[in-house]
C-alpha cells in the first residue's frame, strides 16, 4: 500500500501515517490492489477491497435499506444511522482507530463537533487507545456527554476554528494520532463500503443522494461504485446528487461561480464545512456524474417531518437529503420514475436538544 | 391461527384481537404451524416460523454480534439497541403494529415508560395509524420528546399505573387497539427473532443471559431456542440466566418464596414491572433451564462504564445484563470458560438525561 499526492505527486511505502501530504500539504490517498471478493459480516466482509482489515469490531455496516414512496417518488433510505455509535462515522473510525494501533499510537485526538468525536471514542476504546475530542463551545449538550460519558476527553475551544488550531498543536506531541476525518483517506475508504452494500441490496443503477459536508461521503460512495463499474459488476456510475446547505455552499460556489442566495441551514450542522480540502475532487465528480442542490431550514424541517412521520428517526441533518430530492424533484433534475438511493447519516436518538427547539417552533 | 389461553383453556380462531383471555383475563397466546426456512432480511426472514407477516419495515432485526472478553469471560453481545428506534422492542412492534392494521384499526394506545412509546409510535406511523402514548410524569424526558416529535400523542399520568388505569378507559372506544405489550403474545413472537437470528450467527449452546422486566424478552428467547430444539437443529436449550433488579423482584421472590435485600436498582427502569402477568410461565422456564440473579445500582454503573470503556453506548438498564453475568461468575452460577450470549436492549443515545446523572456522580 502507497501514500499517493494527486497534486505533487508524492509516493512513498505506508509506513508511517501521515493526515496530509508532507510535501505539498494536499490531501492523500492510498493507493492498493483491490478485488471483488464479499464474505461474511461487517466491514469486514469487504476486506479484499479495502486498504486494512480492521481485527475488531463495534458492529459497524450492514445497514438496512427501506424502500418507501415519497410524494410519488421511489426512495430507498440506507440507514446509516443505525451504525453502532449513531452515523455513518463508525465506517471510517474503524478502519482509521485500527491503523493507529497496528502503527504503535496511543493517543488519538480529532477536532469535530459531533458525531465523529463519539465515533472516534467508540473505536479508540475498541483498541485501548486515548481519546482527546477538541469540541467548539456550540456543540450539542448531547454529543459533547456521549464523548464523556465513553470516557474521551473533551476540550472545548471558543469555535470550530479554534479547535483545529489547537489539535494542530496537540499533535506536535509524540504518539499522538491525528484522525483529521474531513482530510484521511481512510474516511473514504471506509465509505466505499456503503456503495458495496447497496450494490448486494439490489441499487445497481439510478439516483445517489448524499450530504456534502467535506466531501469524503460522496467520495466515498462515488468510489465504491467506480470500483463495481471496473469489476464489471455494474454498467454505469449512478447520477450523483449533492445536497448541501444554503449557509455553507464551497461545492455549488465553485461549480456555478458564485454563491446562491437561498436563506439558511443551521440545523444542518453535519455539512456546514466552509473548506473541505478535496472540494476539487468533489466537483469533478458532481460535473461529470450528477448535480447539487442547496436547501434552507425550512425546506429541512418540512423533510423532516416527512421522515418522522414515516418513523425514520434521523437527525435534522439527514433531513437535508429528502429536502434535496424534493427540490431535484421540483427542478427536474431527477425524475419520479427514477430510483433513489438516499443516505441517511445520523441518529435522531442523539439530538434531543434540537429535537426540544423543533418541538417548540411547531 | 388460533388464539389459546393456558389457563382457562379458551380456544378461538384468531378474528379479532384480544389483549387477553376475554373468558379468564390471563395472558393469551397464539398457535400456528411454524417451521423453519429462513429467507432474505429482516423479521421477513423468519416469515415461516411467525404467525404474521409484516408487510412494511423499518429496518428491524438482523441485529449484529460482537464478541467480546471481559473479566476473562467471553461473551457474544446482541446489539438489540441497534434497532430502528433503539430498542428490541421494535421486533414486537413490528408485528403487533402490522396485525393493528390488517385488522382495521386506526389508533394504536399504549401505558409505558419509554422505548415502547417510541416503538409503537413509530410502528404506527409505518401503518398509518394514529397513536396515543400514556406515560408517567417522570419518565425520561428525551423518551417523551421523541414520541412528540414522531407525531404520537403523549398524555401524562401521575404514576405508571395511573398510565395503565386511562388506557384501559380509554380502550372501550371502537376502533383502539391496545399494544399491551406486556401481555402480548406478540411480542414474545417477535423476539423468537433474537433467538433465530443468534442461531444463524453461531450460538448454538451456552449461557443466555436476559434482562426481566414483563418477561416476554426472556420467554421470547426461551421458546425461539425451544423450536430450534424442536426443529432438530440445536442439541439443547441454553442455560437461561434471568437477571432482574434488587428494587424490584418478582419473579426472583416467586422462585425463592421471598424478596432478597440487596440495595436498589433504580437505574434501571426498563426492567421495572412489579406485576408481570406471565411470571408463572418464567418461573418455570427458569426453574428448568437456568437460574436468575439480582443487581443493584452500584453493580449497574460498574457494568456501565464496563461497556462505555469498550464502546458499546447501551442505556443503564442494558447494564443489568453485563452487572449480572458478573456476578453469576461471582456464585458460581457460570463459569468463566462458558460461552455466553448477552442481550444489549436499549440504546444509551437516548438517555441523555440519565448520562447527565451519571456523569455527575463520577
Amino acid at each position: 500500500m502507497l501514500w499517493i499526492c494527486k497534486q505533487c505527486g508524492f509516493r512513498e511505502s505506508v509506513r508511517k501515517y501521515y493526515w496530509r501530504c508532507p510535501k505539498c500539504g494536499a490531501p492523500l490517498d492510498v493507493e492498493y490492489e483491490g478485488s471483488w471478493n464479499p464474505r461474511g459480516k461487517g466491514l469486514a466482509r469487504y476486506a479484499s477491497s479495502l486498504p486494512v482489515s480492521p481485527t475488531k469490531t463495534l458492529g459497524e455496516g450492514l445497514t438496512p435499506i427501506v424502500k418507501m414512496k415519497i410524494n410519488k417518488i421511489k426512495i430507498w433510505f440506507k440507514l446509516e444511522y443505525l451504525n453502532p455509535t449513531g452515523s455513518f462515522k463508525d465506517r471510517g473510525a474503524s478502519l482509521s482507530l485500527y491503523f493507529a494501533k497496528k502503527l504503535g499510537y496511543k493517543t488519538a485526538v480529532e477536532d469535530t463537533s459531533g458525531n465523529t468525536g463519539i465515533a472516534v471514542t467508540a473505536y479508540a476504546n475498541l483498541y485501548d487507545l486515548k481519546s482527546i475530542i477538541y469540541m467548539p463551545k456550540q456543540a450539542p449538550k448531547g454529543k459533547k456527554n456521549l464523548v464523556k460519558i465513553l470516557g474521551g476527553e473533551v476540550i472545548e475551544a471558543p469555535s470550530r476554528a479554534e479547535a483545529s488550531k489547537m489539535v494542530l498543536e496537540k499533535i506536535k506531541e509524540p504518539g499522538v494520532f491525528y484522525v483529521a476525518h474531513i482530510w484521511s483517506p481512510l474516511f473514504i475508504e471506509g465509505n466505499k463500503t456503503i456503495a458495496y452494500e447497496a450494490f448486494e441490496q439490489g441499487f445497481k443503477h439510478g439516483v445517489l443522494a448524499v450530504p456534502i459536508g467535506s466531501g469524503g461521503l460522496l467520495l466515498g460512495v462515488y468510489r465504491g461504485y467506480k470500483d463495481l463499474f471496473n469489476w464489471g459488476l455494474v454498467k454505469e456510475i449512478p447520477f450523483i446528487l449533492g445536497i448541501q446547505g444554503c449557509s455553507v455552499q464551497p461545492v455549488y460556489t465553485a461549480i456555478y461561480g458564485k454563491p446562491l442566495e437561498c436563506g439558511e441551514s443551521t440545523l444542518a450542522d453535519g455539512i456546514m464545512v466552509s473548506n473541505p480540502p478535496r472540494v476539487k475532487e468533489v466537483v469533478d465528480v458532481i460535473k461529470r456524474y450528477g448535480n447539487i442542490v442547496l436547501v434552507n431550514n425550512d425546506e429541512i424541517i418540512k423533510a423532516l417531518k416527512i421522515l418522522y412521520k414515516h418513523g425514520l428517526i434521523v437527525e435534522p441533518t439527514s433531513a437535508a437529503v429528502l429536502a434535496g430530492i424534493l427540490k431535484a424533484l421540483d427542478y427536474g433534475i431527477i425524475d419520479p420514475g427514477d430510483n433513489v438511493l438516499a443516505l441517511l447519516t445520523g441518529s435522531g436518538l442523539k439530538t434531543h436538544d434540537i429535537l426540544d427547539k423543533f418541538l417548540n417552533s411547531r
